[in-house]
Formats: structure tokens, sequence, C-alpha cells
């Protein structure tokens, strides 16, 4: 940031798909010492949109855009994360990646150390960790509420799956879905994990499993310190977007639940009728996507750590190997497995 | 309690209608330190099948019962409390009456001075003092959580009116239903009531009306601290019991709901659908008077105050006949307006 | 809008303090259809920061600013609402106002006049209309599931009392604050207002006290239909902003209540702790504020009646000056006789 | 029921610990139709002490009382339940049996057949069925509202262990506490178990351990029709008696959650504080047992099955065992294995 004359952080946002244009769109306007200066897409129209919109540059080529900014958002399709996250750290810029950083582990090992050579800040975008509800239970964890960690649960379900198209470039459910969760697990307990145990199946939608995939799936993870995280995910689920974390420890439980659209209730002779959960995943995780940008800025602009480092990114990864290879082979799966086939 | 032998309050249940026979089962089976020796009803069927059911003795009458026991629950009709409380009084013996103590200021007056003059126990069945959660909105105020009390609102509805043959004994809805509020507003607020605006109006059912009475009111209380108590009754609820109580102050606010028949929720893409506020007033108040019972023994045995007074059951009389006159003429009405005109 | 060559709704703001700027904000980057060509305040610099942040321009006068644009948003001081109002009336152009429309009844009239005359939309302020929480309430009072009006409840609760500075200018708690309550009543009940019974005092600071005013006031309003509205309202509220409504009907009962901060909770060995009611009223109304946009642009640009009329804006106003004279001389006033006073 | 000359079922209760007495109570006291003739216990001390409070006999063996009775409750130890089981059997009586029947599947093999060669009506003691909450999810999946089944999860934790000495004889977490969330799953999903997936752990009291069981457990169960069931149970929680089930389909979800203590809530700057999760066990589940009688004696009394039938008794069993081996040795289970293991 040594450029800089001014005490905002200079944005470039590379990728301006749904995600991109929703990042650009916050950093623009809803938080607080950050500006966008442009953004590249190899869809140049896309980018152009998003430029008209912010009031900002649509550059011709993702270098360009790098020589003029402070920091750059990498989100573009995965395939082209590692390289963006090497230029990037080649041109000393602080640098926020979406997840996941890659499929291939040799490729996330080849962009961490690029920017371990650099020197450089590095945020991946698990989004959820700043959830204010989720952040709760985590901070309950810290302050010792609920005590020695024992079992977590987490449930997370999708809407409506993504479009069949999708489902085949994913990477598949653990890597495009659970990863959050894997996320989480590592999160809350703050733990690494080291074994999985998990399920897939097909239940949604068949083309799903002709593409290859499941779409639901149930995975127990055990926690280096021995406590155990079950996760739930499906790509459908009727009554909305279901995001829910729970903690249970030797002292009690933190509980974070799902929102409501609105806390109206209608009671009559039948019983009560309330509101839907939000079937929209915006409408849940909009703060959360502020409160990480807001948390990179001040990283970057006072020198600490970042909340999510480039290890919170690469660990999910891997779990998801061991989830994929449990579901397939029927029985558990370590990480050290993992990560000595991937060395080898 | 002289005669007794045994650590066992030994209790007379005066009256066996629906009230007394629940009374009597409760002591008998739910209270320890109780039981009944005996039942009496003018009814003698009643009574006869009472004292089968409990394995007790059915008396030929209240005199008789009187001489054999400790105590006495007077559950007979209003009309014949303070007569009851006047006997039971000279005997010397503790003292449970239900409320409504008398519809006649005057009546009320006898018997408190019958039973200052005797210097026995009395306690008025104000159950609802002993919900939890009414307790614990008490409870809050006291401990200073919700701080210097301004606001306290109460919502109680009951599923269904009464038959009109009852309303037109009932002393109207002042008396019969709105006390309990009026005595919930004083314990709440540990403040007495000054002054009273009320509204009244038919919206259940015309037959109510026409026996003289409202079915719908709402009532404004202004009490000596300055807090204000608004009420909401209506004698028909189509989703249930409803029995709500909360306190605001200065620090916070303590809310006291009603529970459901149970907890389970379904949620499909029409929103969420949840139990029914339970419809019979057992379903929420039997643990109630259990507790007031095992209050009301505990007192007795050590001697110390009960929880409900004498004072504390002719309150209520006086605020309803304010919220009568109120609603009738449209205007405010202070309690020492009624005072005035009682020893008038 | 005839002049308008585009599909989009050009507004001009007036009045760029903390309400107008933020409607400005919504109207440029949150809905859909409008666009911001300039604002005006009588502060030049409040004007030009904001045109800036928002790419518009800062106008010189109202009257420039209204040559230019299809509808003005009217977010000046009160005693300027009507003078504004008439002037944009007879501009052609449609009109959102804030609320109150004015405090003087027959100001009110001379405006709703020039906008009559002139045939121009008028949408007032009321965004708690437009809350998901409380619509949802009104439409099950609309949709019948509540049955027949009986009782109608709505608490209104500010986290903090305004600056003694704003009291003495507000027009009281009446005008300021129980306006919006008036109107919900109004609104859920779909029942004209014809009697109220207020209690005022002050127990937040004796400082508002001295301004002449109340801060914490309770309501007790009477429907052309019967139905019964009760309004607590507090200038204070330790909790957080308490918004709630709630409608009771012959068939059941509609309760919008509060939302949370998060949904998280934890439970230990001393029962469970749950996050808090949001402090700041944006957190719970700025949905309600852009939907009341979404409406008028709606409404405006299909030529169908706005939401929230013109007598819409007025009839709260008379309601609150039933409701001060009723706390200030202790007894019941109908809205007939505040009409009668106003038209002599 | 042959020798009955009246529509009363009249019970013998074989066993009167805690369980024991306590469905004794219920069965004299609060069941219609029912009535405790005599009771049985090895330490006639306890029987003597049962039948006094309730009025009946205290009986010198099981053989006389069976004798004088319509159907038995039997609540004895474990390892007593066939032997009674076959004798009820053989004198043609109506067998009430607590879980587990036997913790040897070839015992319970044979008190099956006994039953069913006699042809008398058996119900097993899963009373969790017949809470309203998890009813009301087997109700909705029944219906259909939540569609098919997908992913069911169940949360069971005890506030504190059993004694040392209990753990011991109890046949072990899986045997005397998982047990009941075995059942609920094929309950609520009518899906027969086909594999298992455990993880064992003792993080409560390594005296657990010592006695060689586990305290805390994570199960995975796949039904016959796919849906994935996932169970987490503790012997300790710290927050109270956790008892929950949850069903996600392809329409919907059903969840029954915990009841807490009351549903009063303090609200202050620092958050909304409410009551605890119940402690006591009978706290939540008191009513599950008296329905559990209900449904008994109306099974008993008209001849259709009743609501648990002996097959019902056996086949957690068999779903305990493959748990128990799958947590030993880390590998998923199937109750095949267990089945041919039993059987050859």
């Amino acid at each position: 940031m040594t450029d800089s004359s001014s005490s905002t952080l200079r944005f470039g946002v590379l990728g301006t798909g749904r995600i991109g244009a929703m990042h650009a769109d916050l950093l623009q306007h809803q938080v607080d010492g950050a500006s966008v200066v442009g953004v590249f897409d190899v869809f140049s129209e896309a980018a152009t949109a998003t430029a008209e919109r912010l009031g900002c540059t649509a550059y011709e080529s993702a270098e360009a855009l790098l020589a003029d900014v402070d920091a750059v958002a990498i989100c573009t399709s995965t395939d082209t994360h590692v390289d963006l996250m090497v230029a990037a750290a080649a041109a000393g810029k602080a640098i926020f990646c979406e997840k996941p950083i890659s499929l291939e582990l040799d490729e996330v090992d080849r962009g961490l150390a690029a920017v371990s050579a650099a020197g450089v800040p590095l945020q991946i975008g698990f989004n959820r960790r700043f959830d204010a509800g989720h952040a709760a239970v985590r901070q309950a964890v810290i302050e010792g509420s609920v005590g020695e960690l024992r079992q977590v649960r987490i449930t997370s379900r999708d809407p409506e799956p993504p479009p069949i198209s999708y489902v085949k470039v994913s990477g598949g459910i653990f890597n495009d879905m659970t990863i959050h969760d894997f996320d989480m697990a590592r999160f809350v307990t703050g733990s690494e994990v080291v074994e999985v145990f998990a399920r897939g199946s097909v239940m949604v939608d068949p083309a799903i499993g002709d593409a290859g995939d499941f779409d639901t799936i149930t995975a127990v993870l055990t926690h280096e310190n021995g406590a155990i995280t079950t996760i739930d995910n499906c790509r459908q689920a009727a009554y909305g977007y279901d995001q829910r974390v729970e903690a249970f420890g030797s002292l009690g439980i933190a509980q974070s639940d799902n929102q409501l659209d609105h806390y109206a209730v209608v009671r009559t002779g039948d019983g009560g009728a309330t509101a839907s959960v939000p079937h929209f995943f915006l409408q849940r995780y909009i703060p959360s996507y502020i409160q990480q940008w807001v948390d990179f800025v001040t990283a970057v602009t006072t020198g600490e750590p970042t909340p999510v480092s480039g290890a919170d990114g690469r660990a999910p990864l891997v779990i998801g190997k061991a989830a994929l290879r449990s579901a397939q082979e029927g029985r558990v799966v370590t990480v050290a497995e993992i990560e000595a086939g991937a060395s080898s």
C-alpha cells in the first residue's frame, strides 16, 4: 500500500460475475476506507457494465488493473485463481481470493508459496465466519462459555440446486458447498480435522448423479482435540436457505439458528404460522460479506494478520478430498492419508 | 395446628365443584406435607365422589369438618366465602380462600376483620402469582434487572366464554376475570393502583351484553409509583388461553409469554407451522396451583406470612369497582372515590 | 412524468439531513426505476456532500431542482413541508413528503388542497406500513385470518431520547413519535379513530418535562368499528428499539415481534442468553424504507393510487391533538371535538 | 381380559424401582380405564411402600400377582425381563415391558416367541414416541408434509451421568441411552436401519471409560429407504436434558425442540436471558409416559395392535450392537453382519 497517497484502500476486482459484481458494489458503497478503481473480466461487457454502475474503469487486462491498485479481489473462475494470486503477489498487492483457491493441492501450494515469498496479505473468502450468529458461537467457544468442546453440528442446505452445467465444473459438492462447512468446523472448534467419514447420495436430481456428483451428504469429522463435527448438506431445501451451527461443550451449548423473513406470527385455532427461512443466500449473508471486507481492509491497513489465512483456504480442500474418498469407499479416511498422497 | 401430632398439615376442603375437587386432588397427591382429611359440599353426591376418589371422609357439615382439621380450603360459591372464613377463623384454622373473597366490600372487611382478630393465616387464591413465567417477571422487578418500572402490559384471554348462566352470577367480567389481572398488576409492580380507566364492549356474544356484562375490556391502571398498567381481556380467543405479562422499566423489560402445546415446528415452502397455545387453563396453570399450595403449607408451618394476604384479596375488588364505573361512565375513576363511596 | 424520455423516475431530494440523505442514497442505489437528479438543502455544504457521494447535482434552490425532475422527496424541516408541497404540486410533480405534513391542521389542509387541485400523486412517509412483519399483520386482517378485530396492541419505544434541542421543536411526543403508531392503528384496523384516552408522564429525563413534553405515554384509541387500540411509547428503552404490533380478532391473533441482532443463543447451567433487539432504527426499518420507495415508484409509474395518501397523513395529526388534550385534561377526547375546534 | 367383570384394565406392576413406581402411580391416578391391583418387587420394602401409597396389595411373588391381573408392567432389572415376559405370556396376560427387552438377542427372541405363541398383546416402553413434539415430527412425515425423507437428526443428552455402579450394569451407552434414539430413527423414518457408523469417546468422566463404556457418541445410520440419521449423545449436558429430533425431506423439515422451564425472557442492554431447558427427564417426558399407557390400554381393550411391537423392541438392540462394533473397530458395520453373527 506504499504508493497510496490517500487513506483509502484502492481495489481492483478481477471477475465480475455474480459474486465479483457483488463484491465490487459492496466495496464501492458499503465499506469505509475502500474504493474500487477498476474491474476486469474476460467478458468485457460484464466488466463494462459493472464499471459503469460503479463509476470506475473497465480494464483490458488483469495486469493493467494490478498496476493501478493497492489490493485485488480475485473473483474469477476457480482455475484462474492461482495464476492471478501469483501475479498479484509478485506485484506486491494485498490479495483477497474467493474460495476455493484451487481444486488442485499443488496449485494451492504454488499460490500460497508465492504469497508467502512476497509477504503480501492474503484473505480467503470464507464469509460465513463473519455472520453475526455463527461468530457468536465461535465467540462463546473462545470465551469458554461452552467449556471444552465435545460435539459440533453444522447444517447447510441450499434452497435450490445450481444448474447441471455448473455442477459439472463445480469440483463436486465437497469442494463447492461443504467446503464452507469444513471451514466452519475448523473455525468454531479452533482445532484441525484428522479423520473424515462421509456418506453421499443423490436424492434431489438424478442428473446430478449422472454428472458424477452427490447432492446430499452427511460428514463426520474428528478433530485433533477429540471433538466430533457432523455436517448435513443438501442441494435443495424447500423451506429455504438453511444455515445453522451449534457447538456443545462441557459447560453449555451455543446455537446459531436461521433468521426468518420477518417475525410476525399468525395464531388461529389451527396453531401458529410463521414466516419462511429466506430462500436467497444474500438475505442471510450480505452483512457477513460486508464484515469480511471491513476486516480485510482493517488487517491490510494495520498490518495485522488477516482473519482467514492461506492455510485456512487450504485445509478445507484436504478435508474435502478425504470426504470424497470416504463417501466413495465407505470407510474412514484420515487427512494424513490425503496429505501423503498429495506429497507422493 | 396445635392438635396435630404429625408434621402433615391436615386439610378440609369446603366445596367440591371443579376448582374445589382439583384442589383436593392436588393437596392429597402432589403437595408434600399436606393431606386431605375430609371434604364438604352442599351437594353431598359431589362431596362423596371426591371423598371416595381421595380415600377421605365426606362430612355432613362444614362445621364438623372444621373441627377435625388444621387448615381449610374455601372453594364454595362466592356468597358463602365470608361466613366460612369467619367460622374457620373462630375455630383457629389456617385459611385458604378462593377469589373473590366476596363481591361486597363490607363483607370482605367483615371476613378480614375476623381473620385478623383470630390471628390465623389467610391466603387468597391468586394462583397466577405462582406461575413460573409470571413469577420470573416479578423476580426481575424485585432484583432490579428491569430498573424503575414505567409500563406494564397484561394480556388475559379465555379460549371460550363461560355459559350465560355463569355470566349472570359471576359478578361481571371485572370481578370474575380481570380480578386476576388487577392482582397481577399489583404483584408485578409492588405498587398500589390509584386510578382506573376502562373500556368495555360486547364483541363475543350479545347474550353476554343482555346479561348486563361486557365480554371484552381494556383497562389502564395508574399506580402510586407512576407506572401505567394496561390490561386486555376477552372472554374468547380462538387461538387458545392467552396469558401474558410484561414489565418495562428504565433498565430493561421482562416478558412472560404463553407456552405452546409442544415445540415442534414444520417448515415448508409456505413458511413454518407451530403448535397451539393450550386451550385448557389447567394446562398452563396446574404447576402454579401446586406451587400455591406448597407456599401456603410452608407459610402455615413456619409461621411466616402467606404470600397472598387478605389485603391482596381486597384491593383488586376495589379496582374492579373503579373499572366498572369507568367503563360505564366513560371517565377516569380513582380508587379513592370507590373507597369513599364504600365507607359512606 | 410526461417529459421523461426514459423509464426511470427522476427524483429531486429536498433536504439532505439524516433522513433526506438516507432517502437520496436509497433512491440512487437500491430502488430500480429511480434515480436522483439533484438535491437541495438550505445548508449548501450538506447538499454538496450528498451530491458528490451520489454523483448528482447540488441545486441552488428548490425551485430550480423542481424544474428538472419527475418527482420530489420533501425531507426538509416540518415547517417548510407545505410550501414545498404547494410548489411541487403547482409544478405538476409527484410528491413524497416526510411525516408530519405540518403541525398545523390548516396548513395540512392547504397542502392537500394544492395537491388535489393539481392532481399529482402524493405519498406520506409512514414507512412502518412497509415493514414485512407489520405488513403481515395487516395482511392477516385483510385476508380475514384473525376475523373481526377486537383489540390491537402497539408498542413503540426508542432506544435513546433525542437531544433536548430536538424535543423542543419536535411538536411533542404525540406528533413526533406516536404519530407513527396512530398511523399503524389506522393501517392495521382499516378503521378510523373516534375517541382517544391518553396518559403522559416524564420518567426518562426531567429536562423533557421542562421542555413541556412527555417522554412516556400510553394511549387508548376507540375505532369506528369498535376495536380498541392501546399504544405504549417511551423515549428510552435500554434493551433496544422496540417495535411491535399485534391484532386480535374473533378468529385469531397476528403478532409482529422484534427481530434480534442475530439468532445465536448460548445455553449454560444458568439458562439461555440471546442477542439484543437492535438499537439503531435503520437496522429494523431500512427494508421498509426501500419498499416504500418501490411502491411509490410503482404507483407513480402506473398511475395507481399511492399506498399512503394525504388523508393518511392528516388523520394521525388529529388523533395526536386529541391525545395531547386527553393527557393534559385527564379525560376522553373525541376526534370530532378536535375537528370542530379546527374548523371553528 | 376374559375374567375381568369390569371395563377397567387391572394391572400388576413388576418392579417398583424409580421407573416402576412411577408407572404404578401414573396407572393408578392418571390413566382412565386402568387400575393397579398389586405390585411386586424382590425388595419387599419397596413394594410395600408403593402399595401403601397406591392403596393396593404388595404381592409375595410375581406369579401370584400375575394370577390376579389383566395386564402386567415389567419394570424389573433387565436380566429378568424375558423370564417374566414368558411367564406372563403363558398366563395369557397383556404385557408392557420396559426397554431393553434383554441385552442378549437370543433371549429377546425367546421372549418374543413366547408372546407370539400365546397371542397376547406386547408393548415396549419407548415412551419418547408419545412425546407430543416428537410425535408431531412423525405425523408430518406420515402426512407427507416434509416429503421424501433425506436426513434425520437426533440429539439426546442427559443432564448428568448416572453413577458408575449403574454404568457398569447398564449394557453400555448404546444399549442404555442410544437405544431410544435408534428407536426414534426407525419411528420417524418408518424405515429399517441397514448400516451404522459410530464414534465413541470418553469426555465426561474417565471412570466411565475405565468401566469399559463411552460417555459421548455420534452415530450415523443408513436406512433402507436411503435416508441418513445422525445421532449425538452425551451423558452430561450442563444446560439441561436435551431432547431434539428433526426430519428433513424433499418438501420441508419438521423439528421437535426442547421446551424450557418457563417462557419469560428478561431483556436488558446486555441482550436477552431465557429460562433453562429442564434438567429432570420427567419434566419433559411425563406426558409421554401417560400417553403411552393410554395407548396401551386402548390397544389391549380394542384388540388393535400395540403402537410399539416386540419387533420394535428388538431392532434397536441389533443396531446398538452394530454401533458398538463400529465404534470399536472404526468402520461401517451392517445390521446384516450382526444378524449373521447372532444366528451363527
